[in-house]
C-alpha cells in the first residue's frame, strides 16, 4: 500500500515574535541555526519513507506562496489550501480526500510541520512500524513521547501496557493538560506518554472514523472530494469548509473511536513552544548563552540572542531573551516568556498591524 | 568690559555609546528628551548675558560640520578648531588668544558643552556674580557645585570659608577625586565644592597665569594669536599646537595659581556622566521607567529605554538600559553600566570601526 504524509502548516503562532508574524508563522522559520526551517527540516525527515510526490501540506491559502518557496521540489498541487482555520479535524479531513482522490486507498502519516526531532532515523523506524500497524483493520496509531518530567503544558495519552501489537500499545484514553501533581502520577505509573499530535491511519479508516462521529463534516469532505479537479472545485471548498464545526482530532475522532493504538517514542522530539526551547535544541556556550548573528556579550550569561544584521551589546546581563527583526526588537525575562503575547495584544489594540 | 564665553566641545565620550560615537559626540546628541542638543542648551542657558557673535566653541576640526549645523546663528570664524586633543589648557590658551585678538581684554566664561543645568536664572545669575570678580584684579574664579552627596567621581574644590569675596570665596587647593570615606568627610565639612570645569577670568588674567606656569604654551599661543588671519594661521596652529603638552587647566594653572575664588553653585548642575543620568534628567513614569521613542513595555520597572524608528519590546524587565541606534543596539544592566567601554574596546580590537 502506498505511504503518503498530511503536514499540518496552518499554525499562526505567536510565541516566536517578532521573528513569527501573522505573514511568516514558526513552520516557516529556521530556529535551529543550520538555515532550514521548521517545514523543510519536517520533509526532509521524512523523504526515506515517503516520496516527494506523496507529500501533501495543508495550509492557509495565505501561506500557499511560502510553502512553494520553501518545498520548490513539492508539485504544487499538493499543497492544499485551508479557506480558513477549523482545527485539525476539518484539516485532516481535507488531506484525506485528497489522497483518497489520487490513491483510492493509502497509508497517511498526519505530522505537525512544526516540531523538531533529534534522531531522526529512530523517528523513521517508529513511522514504519505505525505504518505496518495502520495498515491491519481500521487502526488508528498514534504516535507518543515517553515523557521525561511531569509537563502540564501537553495532553497525555494512557496506554494498557498489557495488550500490544508489535512495538505499540493500545489506547485506553486521552486526557487533557493536567494539574502537576496529576502528571507526577502519570510520570509514576509509566503507562502515559505525551500527545504529540503525530498520527497514522489509512485514508479509509479515518474516513470511515469521520462518518461515524463527525458526520456533518463527513458529508461535507465527499462533496470536497467529487469537486476535485473540477471548475468548481475551489467554490465548493470555499462552502463546505467554512460550515466545518472547529475541532480537533483528538476531541472529535481519537477520544471516540476504536483500536486506537500508540507507539512511545523516544526520538528526541520537541514541540519548540517558545524562544526557551532554543536553549534545548542549540549549543550554550561556557557561559550558558546562546547567541546568533551581530552580538556582543561582555559579562552575560543564561541569554538567549537571536540577532540579525544590527549589532546588539549585550552587558551584564543574566536570564534574558533578545530577538532581533527587521523592524522590532524583543527583550523579555526568561520567566516573563509567557507574557510575549501581550505585546501582541496591545499592537492590536493600537491598530499597529504592520507589526504582528 | 567685554563678555565672551568658550564654550569647550571636543570631547569624544564613549559613556553614550551606541548613540554618541566618534563621528557624534555627547555634546552633540539631544539626551533631554525636547530635542535639542547639549551644546545648542549651552548656548541658550547664557545668551542672557552673551552675544551669539562672542561665543567662541574649541573643538576638535572634525566636529566643525556638526557644530555648525546645530549653531548656525554662530558666526563661523568663532569656531575654532583643535588639530589634535591637548586637555584642557591648550584648548583655553587657544580661546583666550582669539578673544584678545578680538577685544584685547575681555572677560572669558569657560563652560563644558556637555553638561545640564536645571535652574537657568541661577546660573546666569553665579555667572554674572563670577564676571564681577573675575574683572577685578587678576581673579580666576572657579564655579563650585555644592555637593548632595559623597561622589568619588569628581574632583573638590577646598575654600576658606571666611575669606570671601561677594558670593565667592577664595580657593585653598583643588583635589584630586577622593575615595569615599574622604569624600565623606568633605561632606560633612562643608568646605568643599565639585569642580564643575566653568571658569570665569579676564583673557589678560589667563594669560598671564599661562605665561607663569606654562611657559612654552603661552610662546606657542603667542605665534598662533599673531598668526589670526594671516595665510599662515591653519600651519601655525597645527605645527604649535602638536608641540603643547597635553595639561589640563586645573593641574596646569588652578593648582599654581594666585588669587583663585569659587562662587558655590546650587542651580541643580548634572555631568550626564552616563546613560544612568537620564534617570536624573528625564520624568520616569510610575513604574520607575523612562521611556522613548517607539517602545511597548509590559510589566518592566526602573528601566531606561531610549527608542528610536525600530519598535522595542521590553517584557518583564527590572533595572536595564536599552538604546536603540541606526546600526546597534545596547543591552545592559544597570550596575554594568561601566562596562560599556568594555563593548568599545572589543569593537576596536575586531577593527570594527564602523561602530564606534
Amino acid at each position: 500500500m502506498k505511504t503518503t504524509a498530511l503536514i499540518m502548516a496552518g499554525g499562526r503562532g505567536e510565541r516566536f515574535w517578532p521573528r513569527s508574524r501573522k505573514s511568516l508563522p514558526k513552520q516557516f522559520l529556521s530556529l535551529t541555526g543550520d538555515g532550514r526551517t521548521m517545514i523543510q527540516l519536517t520533509i526532509e525527515r521524512i523523504l526515506p519513507i515517503v516520496a516527494m510526490e506523496d507529500i501533501f501540506i495543508a495550509t492557509n491559502r495565505d501561506y500557499k506562496a511560502l510553502v512553494k518557496k520553501q518545498l520548490p521540489e513539492l508539485p504544487e498541487e499538493n499543497i492544499l489550501c485551508e479557506p480558513i482555520g477549523r482545527n485539525t479535524a476539518p484539516c485532516i479531513g481535507l488531506g484525506a480526500v485528497h489522497i483518497a482522490h489520487k490513491y483510492e486507498d493509502a497509508l497517511m502519516m498526519v505530522l505537525p510541520s512544526d516540531h523538531l526531532i533529534k534522531y531522526n532515523s529512530m523517528f523513521v523506524k517508529v513511522l514504519k512500524e505505525a505504518c505496518r500497524i495502520a495498515e491491519e483493520n481500521m487502526n488508528l496509531v498514534t504516535i507518543g513521547i515517553t515523557p521525561d518530567y511531569p509537563e502540564t503544558g501537553y495532553g497525555y495519552i494512557k496506554f494498557n501496557p498489557s495488550i500490544c501489537k508489535g512495538q505499540a500499545f493500545a489506547v485506553d484514553r486521552f486526557v487533557e493538560k493536567p494539574s502537576l501533581e496529576v502528571a507526577k502520577e502519570y510520570l509514576e505509573t509509566e503507562e502515559y506518554l505525551w500527545n504529540s499530535g503525530m498520527f497514522v491511519w489509512k485514508t479509509s479508516s479515518i474516513l470511515k472514523n469521520m462518518e461515524l462521529f463527525m458526520k456533518d463534516t463527513y458529508m461535507g469532505l465527499q462533496k470536497i472530494q467529487t469537486a476535485i479537479g473540477t471548475e468548481e472545485e475551489t467554490q465548493v471548498l470555499e462552502t463546505e469548509f467554512a460550515a466545518f464545526p472547529s475541532q480537533s482530532v483528538d476531541y472529535g475522532i481519537m477520544e471516540k473511536a476504536e483500536s486506537i493504538y500508540t507507539i512511545p517514542g523516544t526520538f528526541g522530539w520537541d514541540d519548540v513552544g517558545s524562544w526557551l526551547a532554543v536553549e534545548r535544541i542549540r549549543k550554550t556556550n561556557e557561559l550558558g548563552n546562546v547567541v546568533n548573528g551581530n552580538v556582543i556579550t561582555i559579562n552575560s550569561k543564561n541569554c538567549i540572542i537571536e540577532g540579525s544584521k544590527k549589532l546588539i551589546a549585550a552587558v551584564g546581563l543574566d536570564d534574558l531573551i533578545v530577538v532581533d527583526s527587521e523592524d522590532a526588537t524583543l527583550i523579555c525575562e526568561k520567566r516573563s516568556a509567557g507574557d510575549i503575547k501581550k505585546v501582541l495584544e496591545n499592537l492590536k489594540i493600537c491598530n499597529r498591524e504592520e507589526y504582528i
